[in-house]
């Protein structure tokens, strides 16, 4: 069933007048045909998600009204923010696609000493909206209660200033996996409470240079292997989420 | 470093005269311009990796000398099969070469009942080719020190006829995750032994239909939920491989 991600909070709604206005109307009423009385799921930003039935159609918006909750948990019991160094191509657009359905509250990117590729403001703002709406498609696709946000830094310095926000800021490093270092990912997740902030770091195509490690473990960042196998740049933030998932979900 | 995977047994080689020919003697001598002296990694059918220094530049060949064994285990502790229902695109491409990267054992694709897209055999066997290609790529590219196999199947009785050869077969299945079904996949991961072979099934776009779940379970095969979210079917056994290393590798 479609999701639209409304851009106000459940507890100032009418739950008998709910109402799909703008693109979302458009992709109601002209894409997906929606008729009075079909059904579909509105999430509000307050991440309460409701089923709703159209009760009238009109010409530039659509009215509905509350069926019922929808109560099963639908996000991570940790808000996992994923920051990439920059890398060559649409990795990126990979990353958050995949990302998103498996639970990432948030991405970054930014550039990382060996990042080859060089965007410049202009460039960096329309990869962020494009991402942005990538975000959005995968979180509705995947029945996500909230849209993961989506900044791209212009540089490392601006990702380094954010590490205060976070409870544990880890990095995935390459040299701790060759180590044969494990422990890291498992002891962290263990020990972050229910709604802890975690910000995971990975290098572009080229790896962090040891000065960057130096640098972001000064600041209080923990290195973390992430299994035996080299893991592309695109594949590790993947490879995370899965096991986030595991031990948190399933486990 | 670069590595080859050379179609012989270790224990069948002589340490001290170690050879690549044809497709990787062309990539070591006129990609990567290797010279005497300098090392790369081979990798021999029997799963064993040496690190290896070139000895001699011939016209059409290049000896090498062992310098050590590679002894970090990188293949996951269980054999992980991934089955996947035919989707449009090249969604295959992308789950055989990250799937490799997390350290899948073999790939298997199948025509499920609703797979839209129809491919016939000669189109299969191209298709095969193309992704065992992938797999070597990624093989390389990951440290692994095995090259996984690719099999295209005809149809999705060929695909059951291999039940017998596995210990325990799952099937993702988007009905078990949303009635919250969690326990299956870490009960099988925590009974199963070193070198157990465990084959998952995840169907096309469309899901697994009422009958195909009937048919798998009746000869065995055990559902299992992947998590609250919906993931797309290429995204799937990227979150199960990153949450079997998990909790065999890292936990």
């Amino acid at each position: 069933m479609q999701r639209y991600f409304i851009k106000e909070n459940y507890h100032t709604s009418d739950p008998e007048s709910l109402k799909l206005i703008g693109d979302d109307f458009h992709h109601a009423a002209h894409v997906m045909r929606m008729k009075v009385g079909q059904e579909c799921f509105l999430v509000f930003q307050d991440e309460v998600a409701v089923r709703a039935k159209v009760t009238e159609l009109l010409e530039d918006y659509l009215l509905l009204e509350e069926v019922a909750k929808e109560e099963q948990e639908k996000e991570l019991p940790l808000n996992v923010t994923i920051a990439c160094g920059y890398t060559k191509g649409d990795k990126l657009d990979l990353v958050v696609q995949k990302g998103t359905e498996m639970g990432a509250y948030q991405f970054l990117g930014f550039p990382g000493q060996t990042s080859v590729v060089k965007w410049d403001h202009k460039k960096l703002k329309k990869k962020q909206e494009r991402l942005a709406k990538i975000a959005k498609e995968a979180a509705e696709q995947s029945h996500r209660h909230l849209q993961p946000e989506v900044i791209l830094y212009e540089t490392e310095q601006y990702l380094r200033d954010t590490f205060q926000e976070y409870d544990v800021v880890l990095v995935a490093y390459e040299e701790s996996a060759k180590q044969g270092e494990k422990g890291q990912l498992v002891k962290t997740l263990q020990q972050l409470p229910k709604g802890g902030r975690l910000l995971v770091l990975f290098g572009p195509e080229g790896g962090f240079s040891p000065q960057e490690i130096a640098t972001f473990t000064e600041m209080g960042a923990l290195t973390c292997g992430l299994g035996p196998r080299i893991l592309r740049a695109e594949t590790a933030p993947l490879y995370l989420l899965g096991a986030i998932s595991y031990q948190l979900e399933l486990l």
